[in-house]
């Protein structure tokens, strides 16, 4: 497959609709890192990007979209399908929170929240799209989504990337995926993993996709039960090197961006600085490292405090 | 004066020791906006930049360094005095509120909480000056505070600021008149204060600085009770347009920061962006207008709910 091409037309096709996220470089204790904040995208997180990429490469049907999500890809598709004007319904787990609920729900999408977590919503999307012929969006296992996802590392090289490695959270593995696809060994991609979410580095370790358990503060946004085929294909091909980290150092790593940088993020959106500033990963001498933002939708809502 | 000479000394004094604050552009409605966030600066505020400034130009006395806040300006000086090796003392008004507070005392600082508004501090921070013969720190009537600030504007236009008109947050206006300083009349400066806070709309009416009553979501930033003589002087060399707003469009300012681009920012840092987005300030068709959001220290602390 040849990503770059197909994360170049993706770019080119949702650049109407996806905001440019600026980059910025911070310095946290001794490592100076340069920072992309993809969270302030549409809908707090990076989602928004494969959701355009899919619904506009498609022939979408009357009965509309469909997706399954521990909320935000529920949010993008439900913001893209707006824009674009399609019927979009959504199917969220309980596990996703009131916060992402009302997140989706203000995107104006049917909302079903059902009970238990992600695999149950995913039973009911697909009960819903044989039922209808709604068209699916798979949150990252497909290739619109991966190429969607692709653009963010293509946007950071035209704004003047320096880094010998990215760091990049990874929950099904589209973004890292898309991140990969577009680097082609280029630079260094370290995935990093909550340890209760470690779906790709169980994967890489077995050889193949398996079944984990998932469970802590960022499983609505990095629990996939399984990694996602391409996702898995990438990372053995570029010998991806994945790190885990505890919840502890996900929460240090959200209160370090905002005493630093005033950047309230979601844990997921932590989760691949917390490699760093917990010495999960720890860079050589020299090494120029970058660290993707990837998610905002924080619980609780902080206007609700205001 | 020579403010472009005195901005650009600035600029290279401080550089070690302040970010580059990232740019971006943002539809908010109909609007398609400029915006600067210089909120992820040190400590949270362009006040960072006033406060390295003024100490590193200067012989600091042994007795070190005195400051009178509502909060953001404390905190700056805290941070570079403890960066630059000098003792600070800094003085603040209950108002300030107890995020602010901790904000200070988390720099180091000898911090003592006043009862009462800002002039109480403010005589504190004199009678401890007179003291001890420590060296205080203007909050914006200075001309190494307002030198500065006006780096932040000389940054912008690095970035590649495309605007015909900049709108920006008042208090005391170190801040507005360093841009003012910078531009000298290149674009359009329009002066947005909270209808409570409103010291430079009184003064420009008076053709005098002139002591008002301050109160409202913002006044613990903004609530100077007299503009600064530099600023005057400068809003009225370049007639400067001021726009007033309520409280309730700096609140929806807020809203409108956090759903549309997850920032989350003190009521201050929203200030300019209220008067686009109550009507206060209308651009005329074509015109590229530029948002600068400076202040994050947003109460309660947000990671008191994480």
């Amino acid at each position: 497959m040849d990503w770059q091409a197909l994360i170049t037309d993706a770019g080119a096709r949702i650049a109407p609709h996806v905001r440019h996220t600026p980059v910025a470089t911070a310095r946290f204790g001794d490592l100076i890192l340069s920072l992309k904040f993809e969270q302030m995208q549409h809908t707090g997180s990076f989602k928004a990007r494969g959701a355009f990429n899919t619904l506009m490469q498609a022939r979408v049907p009357q009965a509309g979209v469909v997706a399954a999500s521990g909320g935000n890809h529920g949010a993008a598709v439900a913001h893209a399908a707006r824009i674009l004007g399609h019927a979009a319904r959504i199917y969220v787990p309980q596990i996703a929170g009131p916060a992402k609920i009302a997140l989706i729900r203000a995107q104006g999408a049917t909302l079903q929240v059902v009970p238990g977590a992600y695999a149950e919503a995913a039973a009911r999307a697909a009960e819903w799209r044989r039922a209808t012929g709604a068209m699916e969006v798979h949150p990252y296992d497909a290739e619109a989504t991966v190429a969607g996802q692709g653009t963010v590392m293509a946007e950071w090289e035209t704004q003047g990337l320096d880094a010998d490695t990215v760091l990049i959270a990874v929950g099904g593995g589209g973004l890292v995926a898309g991140a990969l696809g577009w680097l082609g060994g280029r630079r260094k991609v370290v995935a990093v993993e909550p340890a209760t979410c470690a779906a790709l580095h169980a994967a890489m370790a077995a050889g193949a996709p398996v079944d984990v358990e998932v469970s802590g503060i960022a499983a609505n946004a990095l629990g996939a039960r399984r990694i996602g085929g391409l996702c898995l294909g990438l990372a053995q091909r570029y010998a991806v090197q994945t790190v885990l980290v505890s919840d502890t150092a996900i929460r240090e790593a959200q209160t370090a961006l905002w005493q630093e940088m005033r950047q309230l993020v979601e844990p997921a959106g932590a989760t691949a600085l917390a490699a760093l500033l917990s010495g999960a990963y720890t860079p050589e001498d020299g090494e120029r490292v970058a660290v993707l933002i990837c998610g905002g939708n924080v619980a609780p809502d902080p206007l609700d405090s205001l």
